[in-house]
């Protein structure tokens, strides 16, 4: 089912320590749809600074501290825009889980902004990958709603907050404009579900092929829920 | 199969144009392996300027040129070391494809860093994702080697050098030191078949359903090959 009008301004939300792939799967496929559709990238964070995927490095995040430490595995991201200064027009927001989801001064700025968007009234999805539905618990955007996450770290985000209708064994959920994915991994298929809906499923397929990647197409079809003990 | 002394010392070749999944699965796999044993990760590109998955911006490569055009849908990642200053050490090199290798001059440093990291003899593999066959290809190390690339690209990357016995069906293929890996999302199945050769099976699992990922385990199992009339 495609929309009537589908979305062109996309926002993907970063924060130190958050989960490269939960970023880049997603990104990837709109990298491939972006030269069929008009789409428009703002990558926001609360400075210039490249963001890591290191959260905590010599005791300060990247964001303000040192960019390219040594002794990390790590990798960064550079910000286009901060959250201060972001276009007013994103219709999509994309939220990344990680470590750095663990650490809540770490994450207010990402809470903050996504409570003023949504507040706002533009926004027609939000998207999740993995523990980046901990942080959209936390705005009470999710409360009510059905909704998944990591499953080795599902005890941890259903504690953030019990007011959402959490759901164990799931890929992904959408509840309206609210999709989140299971861990990692998932945020690809959460996409391509994600591209089917607003475009079509032929697009999706198109791009899926075109980037050797077999999807999970069963929404609930969720082995990862019984191997991490999340059911 | 477990190797004798697993190596530590990886580096990314990065060329303004690279595809981005191509890195960002292989290392997202990485950042969590990290966690376990010692690796360290080096990030090579031309200068330390940010690498970006658009090859061209108004006529000229990030590399020395606008690394945030505000036109694009892309994204930039850091370099830790020039290919001037790379380490010495290096053991493992992962070489990403993307629409950027159809640019000679593009990949030229990628190329005679490559062939001249190789000629020192410290290398113990190289993996290439995608198209980054056909950069591998061109440095002649291939030669006589079976390989395989991009699906939907394989007549190129043939006619880049039919001295190596390219291989249409198959997810990936490792030739001794030399691991190359079809389109894009294939190269996560690349990092897992490694991970497993180089560490252990069981290791490239929990490492997998960390990610929630579900492995495609067989290299020789390619739907994607004649999808992309390649066979």
């Amino acid at each position: 089912m495609a929309s009537a009008t589908p979305p062109t301004n996309i926002g993907v939300l970063l924060f130190p320590g958050f989960q490269l792939l939960d970023i880049c799967g997603p990104l990837d496929a709109l990298n491939t749809l972006s030269k069929q559709v008009p789409l428009h990238l703002s990558i926001l964070a609360s400075t210039l600074d490249p963001v890591s995927t290191s959260h905590n490095q010599g005791g300060k995040t990247t964001q303000g501290g040192p960019a390219f430490p040594d002794s990390n595995f790590s990798q960064s991201i550079v910000p286009t825009h901060t959250f201060k200064d972001a276009p007013k027009d994103l219709e999509v927001l994309i939220i990344p889980g990680g470590f750095g989801t663990r650490d809540e001064a770490n994450i207010a700025p990402i809470i903050e902004f996504t409570k003023s968007a949504w507040a706002e009234g533009n926004l027609k999805y939000i998207l999740t990958v993995c523990t980046g539905s901990a942080i959209l618990a936390k705005t009470g955007i999710l409360d009510g709603k059905r909704a998944t996450s990591n499953k080795k770290a599902f005890e941890w985000v259903k504690s953030q907050n019990p007011k959402v209708e959490w759901v164990a064994k799931a890929r992904w959920v959408a509840d309206g404009k609210l999709w989140t994915s299971s861990g990692i991994s998932a945020g690809i298929d959460l996409i391509y579900a994600w591209i089917a809906e607003v475009w079509s499923e032929e697009v999706a397929d198109y791009i899926a092929d075109s980037s050797e990647y077999e999807r999970n197409r069963d929404a609930g079809d969720d082995r990862f829920a019984a191997r991490w003990n999340a059911v």
